[in-house]
């Protein structure tokens, strides 16, 4: 290992290399409870220092896990294998925002949030909007295709990639599609990656396509007495034709949490809210959307529909919203944060199941997320250094899982597999599937160096 | 061949299998002037029928090269190499349209314009419009990621699949992605078989995205004096966030060759006009959004604007646009139509140039396309009858190539490269690009049986 630090300080510079015992727990760590230590640390700062770093990494056939800011929340950014944790975090410069073709040109280490908040200066407007904005990058939400409320407008990561500078296995970099919003010249590479998990490739570099910023949105908060009918309200709005920028789902153990950390003034006696906001370039015409929806609502079984009547209130509404995760940490000293998708009309039987789930094994399931899309995040709250709680934790897990399958829906909607759903992938996807994604692996990745122990099941384990 | 023809025969029935001379010259064709003839053609009803098929194929090696309906405008369901084409018109059933979800199960032979009629009866839209629509199929559609005007506003193929069944070069069925809009469980590879072009899987059901039906659309025939204001318009109404389903653009060429084939009225005097929709769910906000269309276009250059007062010159509008392509047989004996795209910003030097090349070699080349895309049309118009004309469209596609790639675009934006465009790839893509996506292929069908020859520039000119 000597050698091969020895090796990286050359190529990068001995800055740009940690190996200190405290470093290397650092970078240990993601969203999740797991953690494994790397050997070493490296952070390249251009495309031809992460070029080096895998030349490195394939001649002495060591892992090269890629990193952003370490918000992942499936294990996909830990070095389960050791090896080298590769940060982009120094390569974080918006690089070109072209307000004429709406596009932005950015390093992976940009964080979303960071970027959002410079295009919007300009009037322009970058979508996604995971929850970790803050904290992620720009790079990690590609490498996991993430989503975030707006998406059900909007669409997800994947939708904005235009084009990407990747290394490669074998250090060499390339470059793939461009500034042109069509394109159909040879296989669909780019969105290959989108989603990769750093397992195809080193994402260093996003051409991201922009849009105007929306400069209306209204914002309502929807009380309904029973699950089902804010379930068959979602359904009745989406197929009238309206299209919120979100439809966000808080059921009443969500509710009770954010309550009791936040004292916003949430009704306690609804098994559901939604937090619908519509937004877009004509006032009046937003305006209208709000309460055409409100209408659908109240019509559905809605028993209350508060439009926010000021910036204040509307942005109360999704401070509630986004409050959710750290309201949990109150409740209990560990929360399993699950990413299930379904078809959107099996959420509320979805909702059901997972409650029986939660009562069957007395642990408490926390259901919020994008139900316009068919998007869940079911919390377990729980004690780990309870083994019993821990093993029950991982028996509800494998049956939530169950759940999303049974009802045609799949492990992840938005923060991938990583390590954490890794077990669950042969019966999500079957023989098949899984063994295309081992060609198309070994044929980009042959010495299996990049982010190892991801995402697929082992080979040997087929 | 005889015992190949027996073996299929046996597989599927023997009214599935076509070798007589006539059937075989028959499926020799597609949208182009290019020909080959195929050993056999078959018919297959099923996927399990279709994975037999192609079991012969790997058994002896044979090129099988899907294909739907034939309209395709790059030589790329052609039997280059002879072998097996397997035509996918018997599987043309509309499996399911679920209403709920909002998704419909089809087979890949539909054709794209009875996708949409049955969708539009129960209110659901599916939007990518290819001007083929009428004869494509949606399975070609998934293999060209087909476009069309509304894919301004709507995305184009890609962003519509949900969910696909491919048999592999090995003959297993493969089924990937479902009902569940988001999806971040293993590689992308849905979308990385859309655009491929029937090289790393044969594409026989697919699961679609719909939309509820816009129920209101205004459209409106705007007039430029020059050309840089028509891409200067488009520039201006896109960036201040408004969304026009379409942004249709001709030039001069185009609309003198529309008029005289159907008298419509068209300006004679203008450089430049674009054909501009909205729509939407409420009528007041489609109004206002093409009138601040209308208002945009007018400060930018625009000397004219058309709003039509009745669905009939609505029809008229469209119908002027779709006629550019059969107009263009007046013109001349022969056509030969691009598909590059650029940079939006980049669209009137983009015209600039390729009128230039035009003058230069003395051929009219008639300019359309969709120009909020930045994806434009240039057809050149000759008679193949004459070598000296053939050998000048060469050199003049050629060059119409390289004005996209110094533009910073690609060859193509919705019709794929086929055969025409082969020999450009190398060029587009780059060395790394180009030999990352024969391993890709390598991996997914390492026979090379699966419409070889089309897309990628073979390994030994490497």
């Amino acid at each position: 290992m000597a050698d091969i630090i020895t090796e990286l300080q050359e190529a990068l510079g001995s800055d740009k290399v940690l190996s200190s015992p405290v470093d290397l727990i650092a970078y240990s760590f993601d969203g999740t409870f797991e953690q494994h230590v790397p050997d070493v640390v490296v952070l390249p700062e251009t495309n031809e220092e992460t070029a080096a770093v895998v030349r490195v990494a394939s001649r002495y056939g060591l892992p090269v896990v890629p990193r952003g800011m370490s918000s992942g929340l499936a294990g996909g950014s830990i070095p389960m294998r050791g090896g080298i944790v590769l940060s982009l975090t120094r390569m974080n410069r918006i690089l070109e925002i072209d307000r004429e073709n709406m596009t932005a040109t950015v390093q992976a280490g940009v964080v979303t949030a960071d970027l959002q908040a410079e295009v919007e200066k300009l009037g322009l407007f970058y979508p996604p909007d995971p929850s970790s904005n803050r904290q992620s990058t720009i790079g990690g939400n590609v490498a996991c295709n993430a989503g975030g409320p707006r998406c059900l407008k909007y669409g997800v990561t994947e939708n904005y990639v235009l084009g990407l500078t990747v290394v490669l296995a074998d250090g060499c970099i390339l470059r793939t599609g461009g500034k042109a919003i069509k394109y159909v010249t040879g296989f669909n590479i780019d969105q290959l990656f989108v989603g990769s998990e750093g397992m195809l490739g080193i994402i260093t570099e996003v051409i991201l396509r922009l849009l105007a910023r929306p400069p209306y949105a209204r914002t309502a908060l929807v009380h309904f007495p029973t699950l089902d009918d804010a379930g068959r309200s979602v359904q009745a709005v989406l197929t009238r034709g309206l299209v919120p920028a979100a439809m966000e789902l808080l059921d009443e153990t969500a509710i009770a949490c954010i309550e009791e950390a936040t004292h916003l003034g949430l009704p306690l006696d609804v098994e559901a809210l939604l937090v619908v906001e519509s937004d877009g370039a004509d006032e009046q015409s937003v305006q209208r959307e709000i309460e055409a929806i409100a209408d659908i609502c109240l019509r559905t079984g809605a028993s209350r529909v508060d439009v926010a009547r000021s910036e204040e209130e509307r942005a109360d509404l999704w401070r509630a919203r986004r409050s959710v995760s750290p309201s949990l940490a109150r409740k209990a000293p560990n929360k399993l944060g699950e990413d299930i998708t379904v078809p959107r009309s099996a959420i509320p039987e979805a909702i059901r199941r997972i409650k029986a789930i939660s009562a069957a094994y007395g642990l408490p399931i926390v259901i919020f997320g994008h139900a316009g899309d068919g998007n869940l995040h079911p919390n377990i709250l729980f004690d780990r250094r309870d083994p019993a709680q821990r093993e029950k934790v991982e028996r509800m897990v494998g049956e939530i899982f169950q759940v999303a399958l049974d009802l045609g829906g799949t492990l992840s909607g938005e923060h991938g597999i990583g390590t954490f759903k890794l077990p669950y992938m042969r019966q999500a996807l079957g023989p098949t599937s899984i063994n295309i994604q081992w060609r198309i692996k070994q044929a980009l990745d042959p010495q299996n160096i990049l982010n190892p122990g991801k995402v697929l099941p082992d080979l040997a384990d087929r």
